[in-house]
């Protein structure tokens, strides 16, 4: 990652340096709040892809810079606003290794700093003046927040099919990689085909990484990940290897299993019991030959972009999104 | 308000099917809240400013009734979506005599439900392809948690300023209502004096209407209010009764009540001297007295109108707003 955010390092720079004027309010504790957010620096991966896509167009033009830094400004607000709620939702006591926004001033600010921040997020994208970049983002942050709900309800109804699933994530966490992949080439006035292939670029590339997510709740490294192992699976999630698990195991087994994670009050050889199902019946191995298939699906779309270190680049970020271990 | 409504009963009919339809999505959760939250129907105030000052403008058309009908769907929704997260952030049991969001499906999907609704909000006001009436709500949307983390700071400080008093409101409450009297005029072309003056109506309409709410958390029937006498003042809020009466009381009986609002645990005893410090001092009599001069310069801003029967409705939007008792 180091290695990609090298070839578009002076645009990253302006990007925390916009990211920072943009979290400024006169209100103490608003302010307060934005900067200690300000120090959870995540992966960049989204104002990354704007950047990279942009670029990879081969239409980028420097006077674009401001425009296309403050669009990956404006995502990476968007997927704050998701993060600090996603807390209160799971009552999440860190982030990152840090306090989570709820632990520190309770839930009632995390709430209203999300709200905030989502508010100035599309205050910048309506300021690019550029309707379909901002149509993308908004759509994106509708189904972002209708997937997140989608997925409590699948949970709750145990809901273990697998088109359930893929429209869940598709919406949870594709729709804003998606709409970071686009906007770039949007903003750069890239023609049709190549807008749209980065569209689907990212939305492959968001399930992948989305799956990817879901295997390491099994196998990840809980310190490298900051949160223990099988997190997902006790908040009652369905994630791939589970509904993977359970497509292929014989029926008696499936049904043994699904009441299981039906009962309430599930002891530690319940939940342990559930994992060696998972392992038993290869949830861990299908999953990842999707998330695979995803990646490769995500590569393909990479052949409308003329050669370039910026295509390059985005080849990698496939590899490295399906091969992380965090 | 009936009366006002009759006016323009042609295109509130309209708004009320197109936010019905606005409320759809597939995702069965999102369905079942989104159809529970349409029957707590409100005052309908912002969305019959948008229509009254577009029409006071005399520049109405009938091609532009679904653009305007949209955008007081787009503010309706943003002011939807306050009232589920401020009653997750209150703990608030219920909501205009029902049961409130968080109340009857949890925290989670009350904050997920918010932020769905502020985003689809947003996508309903970008297809506007208004900019300006775009970036106008997208501010207000901005400050409006802004002044609710505002609102939390002055209790938790116990700031007892009227100019941090101001400040705050003019974020929470008066933005909005300011944002729908200005799209209307925007959305039809007037010209730019008469959207200020719309503007520059909202703002000190809203600054009066939240006046009132202070005043009516004295005064006001609990049945009526659905909240009880005392309810703002026992949540910590410092309303502009509560200023007035501080800032003209004799200083040590200031700073006995100020000792008293920074206690914890008050009993039945101290919050019914509070109350009576703020009569005694004239609290209600000199908040009311705010609330009327911002009403009389709201209805100055009127003055930039030819009369017309919309003009005369936003005259007595202002007496309803001041005069009303829930």
């Amino acid at each position: 990652m180091d290695q990609i955010l090298a070839l578009i390092q002076p645009e990253m720079q302006r990007f925390e340096q916009r990211l920072d004027e943009c979290l400024h309010s006169d209100v103490l504790t608003v302010h307060e709040v934005a900067r200690y957010m300000a120090t959870l620096k995540g992966k960049r991966l989204r104002p990354a892809l704007v950047l990279l896509c942009a670029r990879a167009t081969g239409l980028w033009r420097d006077d674009l810079v401001g425009t296309v830094v403050d669009a990956g400004v404006g995502v990476e607000m968007v997927h704050a606003t998701t993060l600090i709620h996603d807390d209160v939702v799971d009552d999440a006591p860190t982030r990152r290794g840090m306090e989570s926004v709820n632990a520190r001033w309770a839930n009632q600010i995390a709430v209203l700093m999300g709200d905030f921040l989502l508010a100035r997020a599309l205050c910048m994208l309506v300021s690019l003046g550029n309707q379909d970049a901002l149509m993308t983002v908004a759509r994106a942050t509708e189904r972002l927040s209708q997937g997140e709900i989608h997925e409590l309800q699948i949970g709750r109804q145990a809901d273990a099919s697998e088109a359930s699933y893929f429209a869940m994530v598709s919406d949870k966490t594709a729709s804003l990689i998606a709409a970071s992949a686009k906007i770039g080439p949007l903003l750069v006035g890239a023609p049709v085909e190549v807008v749209e292939a980065m569209a689907r670029y990212g939305e492959s590339l968001g399930l992948a990484f989305q799956i990817a997510d879901d295997v390491l709740d099994f196998t990840g490294d809980p310190a490298a990940l900051g949160k223990p192992v099988g997190h997902d699976l006790r908040e009652g999630k369905f994630t791939l290897p589970l509904i993977k698990a359970l497509s292929s195991a014989p029926v008696a087994q499936r049904d043994g299993v699904m009441d299981l994670l039906r009962a309430t009050g599930k002891s530690e050889t319940d939940w342990s019991s559930i994992v060696a199902f998972v392992y038993e019946h290869k949830g861990l191995e299908a999953a990842g030959d999707t998330a695979r298939e995803y990646a490769r699906r995500a590569e393909s779309c990479l052949e409308v972009l003329a050669p370039s270190p910026y295509r390059d680049a985005l080849h990698t970020t496939v590899r490295l999104v399906v091969e992380r271990d965090s």
